[in-house]
């Protein structure tokens, strides 16, 4: 039984097309893999992939989509979003259904959301985020914020890795007073993470200085929307990129760089890269197509709308994160997608550290990095599926039950029309909020058909959701990312070793 | 029928086994692609992988390989050997069968060689090259060296990617007086290159430099095979590289270095592939294992087996191309195998710049880069598979007939077990050479079983090849690295008329 | 007797004032050295600065200058300027008297003019230019370029350093079909060079690059001035750099770019001094305050007045070299100052191939330096002194007769009000071209007295210059860039031959 | 009348020859100063320097130098040394009188030396060090370390800065638990510091990590002198310097940072200088001339005496050093002199962390120093001059006071003879340790003479040196560093202001 919502705050009716049977069969489109892009047909039941190969014969009681002409490609997974979360006195307008709704409309098919235990106490941030994500309507997974150290928030996080399905865990080194932990408790992050084969994430700006830049800016009486810009520029967030990358280093461990917004932290990933450290970069939408111009536009409720942390950047930072993503300096496009409406943007009119900070994307993503990165001819199709899909469950260990068309693969799927164009506005998108960072945006490209655990929710640009239908996915912990880690420190101890037995003072 | 090459100069005997059926399962096993890594069946039946699922039932008639706790993986694919080339007045002693079946011994099933065409005709060249490789046991194909530039090169490029299967175009930068090509004509090359989708290679060293520096160390008397690596110190190969890097950046054209030796060289792709352009840089199994120190070893035969070009570099190069190979700066493996044996290397003992260059690697590259990356800790067993073969195929067009375990895909598999050990010694090599540089080269792991074909042709330490059976692989033109790049250059060309239509002077 | 030139092309009169007394006191100022500022007098006879010292008591007989609350500083010393130059067809507007008249009233009291030997014959070109500067009102070097190679030049460039006072060769690796010359000649160049004591000069972009893409414009229709910048982008600048500096390396010779104009020639420079390479990065003022909009500006005569070799560059190279240039990455600033007037330029209206090479600046030079530089706050008056006058002064080895005001150097002073202010306009400048890229610049600062050899040319906006009465400054060999270059040439020497000696093939 | 010192500590005796005149002349040698070398003679009178210029008369009274063949130059200035310091239980074995003897041998004629307040208490620091100071054999002046942030030091800092002549604060971002400070009190360090006029300086390394990587060693059972290096990488180096200057440029605060130790932090202060920020990279003899391979000598005593903080690098890390400091990419060169017998060195023979921490260099830096880069070609004499002496005057605001010879200097003097010879041991020198780190170290090159104040205290291997002579320098705030500051700040201020005029929310 279909559940609809009726919710009038979406852009269009949610049931305006009959149920999907749970036989579909995808014909005659390019399908797309990060390792491979193939003419062929995808056959689907029961909320699986069953076969994927040229000219699949079925019965009359299969939905058929033509695909002719177009790319069929895993549904997007979007690495970084926060759905239903308290913050800064207010909480993002859109919730799990709102947003996922929003997400599937766009072709999205998979969020990871981020639990923010209260008081630091994980355990209780997990139960609240298992209510929150009630009402479902697509299949999603948790980062853990570990916003404090101590012996409880060490047990939990074993016990939510062995336990609960999550396998990463956030760390904050801005937000001083709340959320900031300091590098004493980083490095004890790292050790605890690296055990479990969990991975860390970090929010990379010093929040000492951040602090100390806001109260520079409201002392020159700048208390509009640039002054959060200017409050916390680039080089702050090169600073803890650096420090959080290099002491990963020295810990030997993997890590995750959550929103890499200017080419100052992009370096940072570039030189450890380089070196052969395990650093993953995430870029945001927004950091590869916006830049900070907006932040000074005289209506403050525009101005508003873009604040986000770290801050949208000056000119050239965009076009060279562009570039980074393109050869795998940067590895995959979240969009840290969380929503104030303009009514909540507006606290922060006379104080700009009172803004909600946020910026919407999770709708938007799919086909603004298509326009942005393929039809510019930045990147392949097969990369594009990389950097949008693939490679974030195999970061975080689900592939390829998800960002895969394979056999067996969940049948989370989108039909993308490289033929057909897109427009972006609030008057027509499916957040719950009433701005969107992109109005006006036009491109080539429009996702017509998605997929999301075997059923047809987003067709002939309507939404046929249901609350309650996404599944939490757990994954697993030990990703590929810790492939050899253990390896390579023994290797490291039995060196050091052969070269100290000689000592006997 | 099975034809055994009676060839006494191998290690060991061709035909110590009876021939296999054409329907093989490998049972129990790991397998493993780029892409992913499962437990699986793997069966082939008359030279293609026909599936590849777990619980593989067969019949009788079908040859079984127990896999279990091994891992089954793409043939190794080099992309850069030269057999029976004539180079330095010498011919290496290594022709395509036996140079191959060394290969194969190694687990290697498939190698690119390079066209060398006399006075420049590459027609000619082609048929040389077919003629050479007639008696082939595994399958090839060719790269083309372009060693001048006029219309009849330009045109013979057109067919040469047309109608011979050739897909990529090698220029010397070194090699002055014979191979080597001025800027103008690698300028030509490039343009020639990109408006074909065929990849330019480039062998990056500053010839006029080396030549240079070769006549400096005769004149300080130094004539022995450490003259041959002070006179083209990395710096030269940096150089080479940011030119070469740099003009392809003006053509927009994919570019492929081969052999990065340095880390100068390396830090130049780095840098190009961090601005978004599509560099490929091949490590060498020499340039990740050796250091120079062995060129100045007293007794010549040693020093001279390892002369090459560019030269093996002093200590912390191969730290630092392992460490960039490990996250994807460098993108894959080759040997430059390229055999002379004592006698031939001799005829340099009284001036280095006499030594026919060159090193072995065919046989040892698939062990050695498992010891070095793998078993070290550096990478996983996907990556593994990534850098000793699918890259290749993917670069190169030919993926996933090649460099995949996929059904549909020609049966080249090895069976990689990694808690076996190795030992390297030219007693027991199966090239033709009667030295070494690897010599005594001991680690864990050993490919235990080469599939080629869908034939069993190495097994128990055993070699069973077939001269003739190997087949020359046609590679198609714009492979992935071309994906967009017409695309990019209308919209710069569109951005440029718009910007200047403007002006009526 | 005073001769006074009667031209009425210069903005203001020439003799508005009487001639100076061979006495001057200089009174009262801030005496500003590259190595110290201090409060002093200073005292001035027959041509050579006497005393530097506070408080200085003189007689009747001695002109006085107030300097209260101004600085006292050595007048410029410009290291790249073209007068009288024969170029693309045209000669430049500004001879030697008029561009040194020029820069006079502009406070800079040496240039460093270069010989562009006809035929590249240097002897020849020697005698021309001794000739083409007979009428110099201001002291003056020569570099002398080297466009072509054989016995011969070898030859001349010997008898240039010993007998002529040359210590400086240029060679182009731009203007293919005339001054370029290969890396083969570059190599035998900077080793003639280096056994000489003097320095060689680059001009770095790749001319067959340049020459493909001058080409590519045209075919694209693309004939304007933007077409030049187009066509020449700032990688071919980064990679002649990279290259002239790497081979630098190979020779172990200092060297010195002329004018850097991009931050990726810039950058090799850093490099390069990082790893400890004798390299003088020279930025000029046009790269320092320019950016390439103005090559697209609708009236073809703005446009073609900012056509210079390499091309001003887009937004951010200017801001990054004026960093590079404030802490010692880049050493200097010169002006490539090169003047066609608005009926030369338009010689290639239809054709930005055929538009004459070459901005003004040498007149502009020291106020906008000191407004972009210091009244910025960029760096201090001293960092100012040697970015201006003293480091050129040394590194062509004629410290401290000139580039000091030191008891015994030569009588180059400038008087420099940092309150006063400044505009620029063709309407008022001093040069004979009709038109100024710095058109309507405004600032603080005003060079209010200049003297030259002990006379007062500029004071009161007058002019007072004399033609006939520069002299040729004769630049020794072996400037503080060789110290120390032959001890680690023996060092490496020895360490070779200790390492080789054990082998006795 | 001559106090000698009778302590039978030294090498040498202290009184072998009789008191020089007040009146001295150096006759024949070259005078070297940084901005200039020149055959000239010196007289000096009464402490000063009274006259530099060839061929001086001079009556009877005068004692004559004969500095023929030889060099004179300014005596060197240690910028960084600790003379009876309280340290890890220990106090160090050189006090001031003992230290500064020792560098008087050596030609090094002031040093500024650290107080290191008790209890974090600037005032009662102060008083402490000027008592401890009193037998001061030459001239020295004070940095202050900031250990902890409240009101008191904010006002302590003043007073240092305005009464007591103290122009530059040291902060340790290492040793957690003592001296370590937050980067909350970093920043408000900075703020201060740029008020006043003060230098910031920098002990760069993570001492939260360190203390992890200590009982990772320990863990490991490694408890002997490698473990100290092993326990505190380069990459916890780089990250603080990385921190440090970024911290430094969102305060727009010139910055020094000591000891730069590593490849990973000189990059780290290369980079920033790139980019146009005032920072000071020191680097020490120790950094420049060691690897770490004596840390795992099996005697402990000789692995205990190179335990420093940051420890010395592994290979590859002098050499880049050396490069850096050829070309200006670090500027000067200290010691980190603070010895500590083997006794005290013992006291952690089984426990790393609780050997003291320090080497010597007091005596050893100018000639080291003068070998290393010097004899080795790679600078001149006047860099040699300049990164030994000058720089560091003029950094700490000193210049031409010392640092130089020029009339009105102090006669602060060196005579070295560069074809003289030098070999370093424990029995010679005239420290109090009884190890020293550079124990058999020879080369060319010897300090002949040393004139501090005015009077000869070291010639023909002898010391003359009287306790209490040296003098306390006063150094004034505002130094060259500051130049320009205060203006870039009002820019950017006005800068702001002129784009958020418009927004009237």
């Amino acid at each position: 039984m279909q559940i609809c919502d009726a919710a009038t705050s979406f852009g269009g009716p949610l049931c305006g097309f009959s149920s999907s049977s749970p036989k579909i069969l995808i014909k005659g489109g390019t399908v797309v893999n990060a390792h491979h892009l193939e003419a062929s047909d995808v056959y689907i039941e029961n909320g699986i992939i069953l076969d994927v190969k040229p000219n699949i014969k079925v019965g009359d009681d299969v939905t058929i989509i033509d695909a002719s002409g177009k790319f069929v490609m895993p549904g997007g997974i979007d690495p970084h979003a926060h759905l239903a979360m308290e913050f800064m006195g207010s909480e993002t307008i859109d919730d799990f259904f709102s947003g996922q709704a929003a997400a599937l409309a766009g072709g999205t098919t998979m969020h990871i959301d981020f639990v923010i235990p209260p008081n630091g106490n994980l355990s209780a941030g997990f139960e609240s985020y298992k209510e929150k994500a009630k009402n479902s309507c697509m299949d999603y997974g948790f980062h853990m914020a570990v916003t404090k150290w101590d012996e409880s928030v060490s047990k939990d996080m074993e016990i939510m890795v062995k336990e609960k399905g999550i396998n990463s865990f956030k760390f904050f080194l801005a937000y001083k007073g709340s959320f900031m932990v300091s590098d004493e408790s980083l490095l004890e992050g790292f050790k605890k993470c690296k055990s479990l084969g969990a991975l860390p994430l970090v929010h990379a700006e010093n929040g000492d200085a951040v602090f100390e830049g806001q109260k520079r800016m409201i002392d020159l009486g700048i208390t509009g929307p640039e002054g959060h810009a200017l409050s916390r520029p680039p080089v702050l967030e090169g600073e803890a990129t650096s420090r959080a990358i290099r002491l990963a280093a020295f810990v030997n461990t993997p890590l995750y760089i959550v929103h890499v917004m200017s080419i100052d932290a992009m370096e940072e990933v570039a030189r450890a890269r380089k070196s052969g450290q395990r650093v993953v970069g995430e870029s945001v939408v927004s950091s590869l197509l916006l830049d900070d111009s907006v932040l000074w536009d005289p209506d403050f409720n525009i101005a508003a709308k873009f604040v986000m942390s770290p801050p949208i950047r000056g000119p050239g930072h965009a076009e060279a994160l562009q570039a980074a993503l393109s050869t795998g300096v940067l590895q995959l496009v979240g969009t840290d997608h969380c929503t104030f409406n303009s009514t909540q943007k507006s606290q922060g009119k006379h104080d700009f550290r009172k803004i909600p900070n946020g910026v919407n994307g999770i709708e938007e993503r799919m086909i603004l990095v298509w326009d942005t990165m393929v039809a510019s001819g930045r990147v392949s199709v097969s990369d594009y599926v990389r950097m949008t899909s693939t490679e974030c469950a195999k970061i975080f260990n689900i592939y390829p039950r998800k960002g895969a068309i394979l056999a067996g693969s969940d049948a989370d799927v989108i039909v993308l029309n490289p033929n057909a164009s897109f427009e972006i506005s609030s008057n027509s998108h499916h957040s719950r909020t009433d701005t969107n960072v992109y109005e006006g945006w036009k491109g080539k490209g429009n996702v017509e058909v998605t997929i999301a655990g075997g059923r047809i929710v987003w067709q002939n640009d309507e939404l046929n959701v249901v609350p309650g239908s996404g599944k939490y996915v757990e994954m697993p912990p030990f990703g590929y990312l810790f492939d050899g880690i253990s390896k390579a420190d023994e290797n490291y101890i039995s060196s050091l070793k052969a070269h100290v037995k000689i000592q006997n003072y």
